[in-house]
């Protein structure tokens, strides 16, 4: 196995195959470049498709049977209602039903609500999965089962795949809260309203078919089209597709903790003090605890001192909905939505914009917005010395998060990570990170409850701070300071030979790979 | 020259070769088949592109000079002011102040204003148009004098061949009344705001290189993104893009004439008596001042009979947005806004919804909008025994007109042409129309102040509307009334041998071509 690894620009030994197709290792940030051209899909002719517009099929088994679905095929589903997503499975219980094997299933990420799918995998149904795997099924595809290796993209680094032709999507599935038998469709309107369906926008775009799962069928024309008809081939109806309650689920619930909560404050603090905070400037924080909490420090300090932002990104929460609502922000734009808050307002508010991967992320377009973030705050699991960052693993190895957004953020013009020194009683800052998911170059200030550290690289910003009150430390100190707390360097993970993930950067190079926990 | 030419299955003899590409004959509705792969263009990434998003550029020179333009290579406009675009000739100003030759112009359509790029086709600088030309340019093209064969396409048809790469554009110029720095834009808003730039949608994707052109810059974001900044290359600002007012110029005019009332009464008669107009229906009527009348008495017959539309096509004229505010249809689709009132309703009103030709024309899709209306309204310059139509030429040869939506308009479920009888003392209704555009097959009911014709084929609509009092007749008899109106059938136009532009069909097929007029 070791013959097939090479050591990439970042100093970690990737896999140079995987899955069976040659793979790019990083070469430094901005440095790879992309040659040849898109993906393209097939010209289809409107004499193959109904002229009155009705696509709608019995059920999802017939929609997948109509597919052509067979051995081996690459199917997508989407996470848009999170740990309340319905359809991921339906699909893989159809396939299963039509004796179909060895899928390879493409979500935008999977739950655990997904655990099912774990079934499916042991039976051969599903071969192997390349996304997000959020708890159960990252844990199983840690203990080395899954017959392929996991491959964890960005949510830019997902359309990025798919534009370029590294993934072919042979049959995408997409749940949609609200569609017309042309297979038009949107998340903002019917029982199930979850707020946008972005995520399947690019698969609708390339895959070479497409199918929509609704369970509110409205006559010809769903307006607003966030997926546009035209480019679907088949329309279900089913009794539910997911259950919108549970996209608060997970990451996004407001911390009550007092050093998360202290955290907060302090990185809210560090984005007034640094300047950053000032009339038409922008921000996006995420949907953890800890983030949310920022926006409502940051929202408090705007208003003492009359600042008013140009647009904030979304993940929305009801904290961000207000912050439009009392025109603190001129606009939201709007990645997914994080609560029934950010819902209303996508559907209500024409300044609450949705957005793609495409507008946001896709780091092989003409630009992106996320580089124009002024201030971007996000998680991590671990953070090193080199302010490189990991979010997809524990410490002990095992692959439990996604990446979602975060890769793609790393481009914002300051990028925070507001993290609790210590959890469970082993250190959050270390030598080096287990898995390296952003490199250090590109995350600016780490946040603590036992104060702030600033990357050396960033002496604009240590200037702009300096004379202020914040608790400024260097990296260092602060890891000292941790590991004698718990005790000393925390112990390194048991881990196995075999690679059981690859983590792709955001150009589709890869610039890590996770092991097998043993 | 006649060699090159092949009978097809209209019977009409067109090239095999269209400016030294091989061009497919018209096979039959909905008879040829696509093969192969949309047009892919090149992966770009964002290490080439500004990361704060600032794509601005001094002026039209330095961005076309950035973008290499060079000989012979296509360059695109569009006509979203139509006889007010101030963009399409500021562009060939500036290749010609570069010394560039034998460009390819590719609007999406010429109107008497661009009238000054005879003279860039007069000097080189424009080597020949591909594109409907309105007036002058098309006038110019039938004297034979342009260097290479116009190519007329529907606007479905525009998309479908960029689409499917039988026009590859090198640089697209957007004219935009709104846009920020990164290139995001809409025609809803600013000064010149003229509605949507849809018509820009497919350049913008397709194109090797996109320069947005506004005079109003805002900062980032401009929302609604009509057209994303993802895929925008370069941004200049310029005094005027163009004069909305005169989007209302040639054919938005509401008609005054008494026989052109009647016959716009007994159209919507016709819809009514036929049961078309019920609870639920669509309809589309275009530009034409016969066809706004029709709207007007077919919103009262509406009223009079509590019934509601679920849509309706514009071009939008305030007729369609007072039915809209007034309840009598649920959503306005609008392809290209015809008034300012039409601007305001799809600027404030969520129900007014923009299209493109993506969605409403692109017959190289999976379905589009145009083939589910109930019933179209449309123009013509000639109608011949067979229900073939003519909108390009004059009876004389003379091409004066484009063809717009109207070739994609034909897929709908009852195509009717509102039409005098005789303009300018000559027959209207004749053997065989000077140029085929669309074949007799979708044409269903030509109705003329002399009385109605329905085409045999549709023997429901004959159906229909027996025991009505409409004057049925059938169209061999409302030709011979004519001829002896006029005294005898119109004399044939004088035409050379060299075929000066082909008629594509809206799978990119010829159906016809257009000789020089002697």
């Amino acid at each position: 196995m070791l013959d097939q690894l090479i050591e990439n620009a970042a100093g970690r030994m990737v896999p140079t195959e995987i899955n069976g197709c040659a793979a790019v290792p990083f070469q430094g940030v901005g440095k790879y470049r992309p040659e040849g051209r898109k993906a393209a899909p097939a010209v289809r002719t409107c004499a193959d498709y109904p002229a009155d517009g009705d696509k709608a099929v019995a059920d999802l088994k017939t929609a997948l049977k109509n597919a052509g679905l067979r051995d081996g095929m690459t199917v997508s589903s989407h996470h848009h209602f999170r740990n309340g997503d319905l359809v991921g499975n339906a699909v893989f219980e159809a396939a299963a039903a039509l004796g179909v094997k060895d899928l390879r299933w493409f979500p935008s990420a999977a739950f655990p609500c997904h655990e099912p799918i774990i079934g499916h995998l042991e039976s051969g149904v599903v071969r192997y999965i390349e996304g997000s795997m959020n708890g159960p099924l990252g844990n199983y595809c840690s203990t080395g089962k899954m017959r392929g290796m996991g491959v964890l993209r960005s949510h830019g680094g997902r359309w990025q795949a798919v534009q370029d032709g590294d993934v072919h999507i042979d049959i995408a599935v997409l749940a949609a809260p609200t569609a017309d038998p042309f297979g038009n469709a949107n998340g903002v309107m019917g029982p199930s309203a979850c707020g946008l369906i972005g995520f399947g926008l690019v698969d609708s775009i390339y895959a070479d078919h497409t199918i929509v799962v609704t369970d509110n069928l409205i006559p010809f024309p769903c307006i607003p089209w966030q997926i546009q008809g035209n480019n679907v081939d088949q329309v279900v109806v089913m009794d539910s597709v997911g259950d919108p309650s549970k996209i608060v689920s997970g990451t996004t619930q407001l911390t009550k903790s007092p050093d998360r909560l202290l955290i907060a404050e302090l990185t809210a603090k560090f984005v007034r003090e640094a300047g950053i905070m000032k009339d038409g400037f922008s921000f996006q924080a995420g949907a953890g605890g800890t983030a949310l909490a920022f926006a409502i420090f940051l929202k408090e300090m705007m208003i003492d001192a009359s600042v008013k932002a140009r647009f904030v990104r979304g993940g929305s929460t009801k904290y961000l909905v207000e912050m439009l609502e009392e025109g603190l922000t001129d606009y939201i734009l709007d990645g997914q939505t994080f609560d029934l808050d950010g819902v209303r307002s996508m559907r209500d508010n024409p300044c609450h914009q949705d957005t793609s991967p495409f507008t946001s992320y896709n780091f092989h377009g003409k630009g992106c917005f996320a580089s124009m973030l002024d201030a971007v705050v996000l998680g991590a699991t671990e953070v090193d010395v080199g302010f490189n960052a990991n979010v997809v693993t524990h410490s002990d190895g095992r692959l439990l998060h996604g990446i979602g957004g975060w890769q793609n953020c790393l481009a914002g013009k300051c990028v925070i990570l507001p993290i609790p020194s210590v959890r469970d009683r082993i250190p959050v800052i270390v030598d080096r990170v287990t898995t390296l998911c952003g490199p250090g170059e590109l995350i600016d200030v780490v946040v603590t409850e036992r104060g702030i550290a600033i990357n050396p690289r960033r002496t604009d910003l240590l200037e702009a701070v300096k004379g202020s009150t914040l608790p400024i430390r260097s990296i260092e100190d602060l890891k000292v300071e941790v590991e004698a707390i718990c005790g000393g360097v925390p112990a390194a993970p048991r881990l196995g030979e075999k690679i059981v993930a690859a983590i792709k950067w955001v150009d589709g190079t890869v610039i890590d790979c996770v092991r097998q926990v043993t």
